[in-house]
């Protein structure tokens, strides 16, 4: 689909981030969407083990620096995105990065398996998950993003549009 | 924590449905959670694979019936929560409900690993899962529902004097 | 084994259908067989997620249309076998498709673990599983389609025939 | 759902083996199945492992005795689906009996996993899937039962009708 | 074994944290072990998600107050002990808390799959586990407490011949 | 079946071992089949990790002591088997005995994924391993113990006799 | 270490069979092991499904053709080692053979958990497990090889020398 | 980080023992650790397995010559660091091999689930493992040697100063 038009950044909605600079190839595709779907969002790596001062400040401050949704991916023993959420009410989605050895099964049940009271709002290992987290911040920021809902539709329906009727036709 | 007073039932802002009645002891508790919190919320059975066209109808209405998110809590090979958001762009939020043999662990994967381009946020197996769906779905609701901001913030709160020093404190 | 010759192109009997182009390298083997032994067939993409009305259309209207069988494959959080079934009293055989992360074994319990009530016959996974998908159409056919009974036959002997005695012998 | 009349058994068009006497009360589900849908069955066990020249004789003859689909049930390293199907050209259905310490997950793989050439179409782990091994026997026997193409539809639709809308309602 | 005399209580060396007190009677095996070696210890409940300010008192002062090794345990997806490792350079030991659904598999996942830089030397899923952190911390402990290396040799020695010869002697 | 009548104790030629008395319940049932069998065999309490100067001594003085063959059964990291045919070239055999958490899973890979070099026969997981160690040992002492072969065949011959017709002969 | 000098072909006593040609880079090693240790083997091609009527001619002759002892490697769904045991009443090991998808786990599963009365001594997944295979069949035929203990011993032996105690040695 | 000079090798604190020369690349970066915190260690090959004795001397002889900490590594059926557990006081911690067929799952297992006991401190699967194992055995030789507080604070800061703000930063 073609992005549209930007001009002036505005404020983020959607804050984007990741324990390492290794997960950035996968998480890119949840920035990626948000560009293309025209959502401010921003980026930025905050390890929940390296860096758990910048942890706390990120998660503490999101919601007065006007974040409306928070989208959180790491590996392995993943404890950013449950982190993130125990110290904020805002929404938190995360990913699992697919891990070395357990190709992502340890980042899945690390996320998804939150105890109540502390919810984060899991999407699938690797980089379906990263766009697909991606697509649902959105879904949230529908009704504070003006023409989303439109530019979300047509999104849906362009993928809609470009799925064949035949396995053989791109081959 | 003592629910506010309401007296008026208002229009529902969070559908909360499921693939049947014995799904219900576990999602209640998003229920009783939505309530707590003073969110306007319906509940539904709907079966994804007894009753494939009042899926179609909930999902393809939900967005103009009011609805801003809907929480889905289906178990085994649980197809509810990927098939609701395929039909709507919605938030759509995922309870994996124990199954019999593999423990809810069929329940996980069949709702959380879905493809790029469809998201379901998925919480955990379980009753803490539709704890959980109750308390995003409300994150997501904060710009929409009055005083719910503060609400959550004081559940949340609630819960964090609750944790005691000791151990042996109520034993 | 020596493809019988096949003149006009009959209606199809059994339908392949899978969620994505990307199937195809998989589910191709179970099209190979059913060419093979004669099966009149017909392929196509059905995606659960991301054609919904497609799939509603194919499943509803596939007795009516003269399939007597369907094999669907589809991978991760696979809901095509399933919700086909949901929509059909037709046999549905299903193909989990192997993923990327969890190796299949998330395609596997989506597809295999149907509620009591909405049935799918569940192949191996990955091209194993597509190939046996075929020959268990087959077995379904036979009484509808002439001379099939012996060209099955005959491809299980051809195949028991194919097993050497000796493990060096093609090295 | 009310059972038609029966007068004059037929002759089984389904046989349904399991490899224990204690897989019986699994097993059972697909036989009631078949007698609510008036479907001509047989049931007998037969083990794999401790029986394998009843296992030969069974499968050898079932399609000259005039049974068009076989049911096998085992547990735990099932070896019994499969081995009938390597001795038949009969449509073979597998249902993987929950197993003591593996929970079914052995029963499943051990049924599942078979290589290409010899199918075995798999349903659930336990209740479930043996009550689907049921209907996908009933439609696959639909073209040769008078009328079982109206009560199978019939026993899907009331199987519809019997999901009530709200969780509560049977409570 | 015969607990030594303990006098006054000395100040602690090690510190059991768990998640919630239903840890507890997982980890008062742990606590029992160092009381039965005399080896000072407090304990107290730190929720990495519902207190994490109080997680990020105990772990930043943990080394001042004298401690100088931290049990902590958890269940489902178990970020305490990574956190408190995250946050101070003492000794960490994780003790995974047996889940409901997944039986302290992503409990296990949660705690050992640390990336590097963060360790928690992580003991057996529940019981098990809660005794061995015990007695960990004490080998770890030796050099600081007088006469611990004799009493923990005499644990093991107690342990080895409280080993039966014949399996049926105590039946 | 009736055991046969013994007189004198013969010297055994099968050592049952197991790690803890808690074993006991699984691992008498090898021992109920070499007696049934009338094969001479002994047991001990021997723990890998609890004894481990009684496992060194019993593994290295096994073939001196007549012993021609060795089940070793044991329960979580179970490294009883292991450990025995490190020092020994007797067949060793083991029996993963079921754990609490995972179900024996945990002993099942400890005992069956040994490093080349080293082997270990491994049965099924609980009692039926049991069984089957006692059957294996004594197929392995057929040609040890006089009249071992006919027993043999005769307890198969039995248990195949035992195998009814009817799922519900014995309801 | 160095082979012994053969010079004619006895009689075999040990039978490799494997259910696939594809199995024999995996097999092949419990033949070089024998062959190492000069015990007069035979291998076979045996494949449970696509050949069962070979499976049942070898099995049910094995002990009058003057086998000792049978080694069956299969992958996936791997029914051939348990099928040969249920014919026999020779001791029959088990080699699961790595399967493409899910990594020998379906074939481990398929061999390890036979039910009580018919058993498999199983071995590692892969290469591992077929060395060890040979090495328990060896161990097994110790009484009726001249020589083999000593051989065996040395090969051992031969093994521990081999252990270098620098990790960096042969870097 | 530079690593500080060191001028005579000190005697060992840390003993790096590894089942096979094969672990070497993976149990290196424990060794790099140690050497960069300037921690006196040793390493050595020590296989429960094929070298019994030699762990025997080794654990045996490890307190009386001065070792403080071991660290363990090994792969599959992994028993070597609980085996040397069973045989001295001293902290063991255990590093588990990836193994080929099962990704380290089964190296995981067969370490962390020790019986109560004999601990062993685990930690995660492969390379992460042997850093963290490295940096939990300097934290416990920190009241031992001197300096390596502030060597292992300064560690920490550099790990912290090193993680980027922005993702692509290095890319």
């Amino acid at each position: 689909m073609n992005a549209p038009i930007r001009t002036a950044p505005a404020a983020p909605l959607c804050g984007i981030i990741m324990g390492s600079q290794s997960d950035w190839p996968v998480m890119r595709h949840a920035w990626d969407i948000l560009q293309a779907l025209n959502v401010p969002a921003e980026k930025c790596i905050v390890s929940a083990h390296r860096t758990p001062q910048r942890l706390y400040d990120y998660a503490t401050t999101a919601r007065e620096r006007g974040l409306h949704v928070i989208i959180a991916g790491a590996g392995g023993a993943a404890h950013l995105p449950g982190m993130v959420s125990s110290m904020t009410t805002l929404p938190v989605l995360g990913v699992p990065v697919e891990s070395r050895a357990l190709s992502g099964l340890d980042s899945l049940l690390s996320i998804v398996q939150m105890p109540a009271g502390v919810p984060v709002g899991t999407l699938a290992i690797g980089k379906a998950g990263a766009v697909n987290a991606g697509l649902l911040a959105a879904s949230i920021l529908v009704p504070h993003v003006e023409g989303l809902d439109a530019r979300l539709a047509a999104w849906r329906e362009a993928q809609t549009r470009a799925v064949a009727m035949e396995p053989e036709d791109l081959e």
